[in-house]
């Protein structure tokens, strides 16, 4: 950590900061430049407040140097950390689809999609239960019923099922669903991410809809400060000015976020753009940048779809996109023959 | 809610949407236009999905006409809302400061700041107990010991006490607190608005770190669909791409929220900037924009705050504070004499 | 154009508003509502100032139904525009890469890019000569000399030449460069659009720092009003709240535009990211969602370039990366066999 | 100006560092800490480019520690600036107002504003003969036949005037013209900037919409390094996700700038809402907030007017905003007396 002095400190000041810093455990390092003085801060900084050490009379301002997030840092952890779950390995190279209705409606609809997807390659079957709705009048998802379906499918198709959690109490219920998500307004429930770092079940992190890319390894930290390390974070768009689409998808965060940390990089391209024809562009953009997998939604009958059907891709659209996605993975991983 | 319809539809497209539109319950109204043709839609359209419309083939947008909140809309509810708790009345034309530190770190400290507050106009204390941090590692708050602290504060000063609440699970423990707080990360925690709206007690919603002014009447909505009417809204800055200040203030939501909803709105000046030289500017724009109160830190050692120490004002500075915002009030209040 | 009237109005209020809505030569066609009342205008709207509608007493809030870009729609020119320039043809189903330095340093520096440039794949070289810089202090181009050297580039490897105009007098200067490029920071300069919708050069038209969609193609709309339709846009990046990257690559920016509009859609994955280690994957995000080209920074000394070096790839760099665009394209263009 | 350097670097590696930094004319100081090692750099850093550095193998991160403007800078600059034009004197505790249409429309217009504007405490007329308009089929503005009007009504009244300038060529036809006032579109047109900087006319530059503090202040300073140290800053407005208001409202912007810089701040409520109901409310809270003055749009007949009537003021309101504006001033400025 890194701070500059005020201009016109007087040595009696500098003497003084000084003593201040090593009353917190750090080791100050004054460097004198021709029109500016700084002090370089020496040992663990985690706890120093830089919004505090701002405000402090002879300090003009603070730059962190490290990063503040320590288990999801590629860092201190130089491999890709590969999640597997029921048979399914995400990270480390492998590229893994989860596909499904955004909401479980019924067994019957479940099962229709199930069949479609997995026969076009998805790995995971997704389905919410429990659905965060901006408005309270909205469907507010099948809840514990939702659930048993979900585990039916399981059951029937012996796939893996991702499903989303908003409240710690509901864990039990969640007993045979194999991969929590966490949707990105709970991305900052720091008592709902406590929580899910005491289990031992795979956690989804959606990114918050403004949530800055080290908040996401923030909360990511969270989880696994608690104990629980096997976390896959998962862009899903952020928030701008411009309305022609839902959000914006940050394909850049993709390679930001392989340098960054060792947790595989997800992208939900239906969330991103929140219309179906949107779908497969954002998707292959995704897998062209990088991206350990995707999470989408497919529905086989959008237009009476509980919620989200304006971004379901049918069975037959998403079939096509797999067999393109394969395509662009080969692009960009295989090596270049000369030619 | 206006469908637009796409170019080209034949009479038969056009008359199907009409029976799908009947299907739903809905009653459609053509317009045949030059260039463009749309349909007029009349009738409870709340349980439409606008998304789902607009990805219709035969469709090519879709605009909402009425405000997705009904509780907490003006138009439904024309006079302002009047929030009373121990004695305090919120909107109606009053003005009130909620003042205390950031968080609770001993009795004695609370109580040397309450006393100062209360000494110069505030009229509830704030304080925080459980502290939403964006870091693992940081300080989480003193918890039940800090409310037990709080209830203290209360007893000694007559003051209501108004403290963060961060998990449904811990309401018993909040039982001496007369205000709670929704923080601006759990503004979409719709497990925690939801079981908030089924208690008596007020509730200061702060607006999420990057929620339009909708979603936080939609969050409002939650609340008060849930039986619980007593809602106060906090503007306390949003995320923007500038980084001189921690947030925006938003100071044009104030008139904003006075049209669209009957709520009191507060600002909360301290934690939109994030620098103490900054809140004393933003909270008199907040006053003079038409606030109905403040929620504001108060320490009086802020160099060893346990928390945000870098925002908060010294007693003296608030009495400063507080007597200005009185004259301003008054500026933009009272009547204009002729001369 | 749809009004929505305000609550309460009368017979006589919304027969003055109609005769309002007639003098301004559009026909009014009133919905009346359960809750609401609408106004549907049909004719021409777009002289209508819409903001002045909606500060009229009677009415709420004013909906567009149609687009106000008219010759950059999509609706009114179905096919692809392909923009022809020096044997390159863009868009209509090609992919071309514009590549060069960010600035015109030395012919010898230009000429070893270009070859490499040119070996690669890339069909046009980009050099700067009017640099845009944000310091007054910082290398502002080399003008004049700058062009000079690239009509040499041009000359000696037979490649149409691409290079920005910041003023419209310098135009003369600029006789022997294909493609004039309109930078993000001017791309709401009016009146340089305005006269270089008088020359007959195509134009690359760049996406503002935080300009929508919508003000994008109005941008290419001034430009083509005024009688030059060879326009290009250019996804380059728009500014966000993080600042883990220079900008966000609004990557849905790409299928969303090809809807809207027949003009060619060119990405700038250089100055999006501002780091060389992101240029690629970025770069095939964008092939992968469907851009008609690329425009890149190429430098073979990049620590010693006078602007954005950080950004540039190496030759060597920038050949693997147009074998695996090529790889991409293909992903995403051909027929899917079945199998 | 701090190098943080990446993990691992050997000695050797890092002596290699120090002789590039000294072959750029800084002088390197090494820190070396337990888990990262930093290079101070010492002397005039303006010439290095950051993102050049930050891309360096050896290097991981760079940090800023002086800010790049100068001239700007209230640290070499501490009093405030005052610009004086035509009597009236802005910056240095004063309050001017100038007000008018946004487009002279006709002589008529023009004085009938003006009078009541005057009466009302304006001491500057404002109004735009070219209009930076985002539609080629919107009203352009009356050109140089509204700069006549304008002159007239200077003659008329005794009153500054200030008017938008969009192309330098158009300098000659501002000789009557008392202040440039340069548009937010234009703020990073660095061409009309320089130009400007040549003149002695006072410039009102207005914030990009997007535009950072800091890049604003780096605007000044291309007027400022061209010879013309007479600019003042024009908040008014910056770009956001919420579509409630047209801008957001920067109101803490004043307070930072006033840290910043010693130039004159303006405020502009009425691009910043877009709606009449709004600008008062911001106009209060800008001079609580310590604003220097405002720009503010009248408009006798707003129904009429030919642009953005929607958001200006009626002589009648800006009558008691002026009233109450000058109470607000008091409540802020004057000392506080005990009590």
């Amino acid at each position: 950590m890194i701070a500059i002095v005020r201009e016109g400190i007087t040595q009696n000041g500098l003497d003084e900061l000084c003593e201040y810093f090593k009353s917190q455990n750090v080791q100050p390092h004054v460097i004198v430049g021709e029109k500016q003085t700084v002090v370089g801060l020496i040992g663990d900084t985690t706890s120093i407040d830089i919004h505090l050490l701002e405000s402090m009379d002879q300090i003009e301002a603070v730059r962190r140097v490290s990063e503040p997030f320590k288990k999801a840092n590629r860092k201190f952890h130089p491999d890709d950390t590969v999640v597997e779950v029921g048979g399914v390995a995400f990270g480390g190279g492998s590229f893994q689809v989860m596909a499904g209705p955004c909401s479980v409606e019924s067994e019957e609809q479940c099962m229709i999609i199930a069949e479609a997807a997995k026969k076009s390659g998805a790995t995971v079957f997704r389905g919410g239960a429990f659905k965060p709705r901006t408005s309270p009048y909205a469907f507010q998802g099948m809840g514990k019923d939702g659930l048993d379906i979900l585990a039916k499918v399981k059951r029937e198709f012996g796939i893996p099922i991702v499903s989303e959690i908003m409240d710690a109490r509901d864990l039990p219920l969640f007993e045979d669903i194999d991969i929590l998500q966490v949707g990105a307004r709970n991305m900052q429930n720091f008592t709902l991410l406590k929580e899910l770092g005491k289990t031992d079940k795979p956690i989804l992190l959606k990114r918050g809809l403004a949530a800055t890319i080290d908040e996401l390894l923030m909360a990511a930290e969270y989880i696994m400060a608690n104990g629980n390390e096997r976390v896959m974070l998962c862009e899903r768009g952020i928030r701008s000015y411009d309305k022609r689409t839902r959000n914006v998808f940050d394909v850049s965060a993709i390679p930001v976020l392989r340098e960054l940390t060792h947790l595989p990089i997800i992208a939900d391209p239906s969330h991103a753009t929140g219309y179906t024809r949107l779908v497969a562009p954002v998707a292959y953009a995704a897998a062209a940048a990088g991206a350990d997998g995707l999470e989408v939604e497919v529905h086989h009958d959008p237009a009476h779809a509980a919620s989200d059907g304006a971004q379901a891709l049918l069975p037959e659209q998403f079939d096509e996109m797999m067999k393109r996605l394969a395509l662009i993975r080969s692009a960009v991983t295989e090596p270049i023959t000369e030619g």
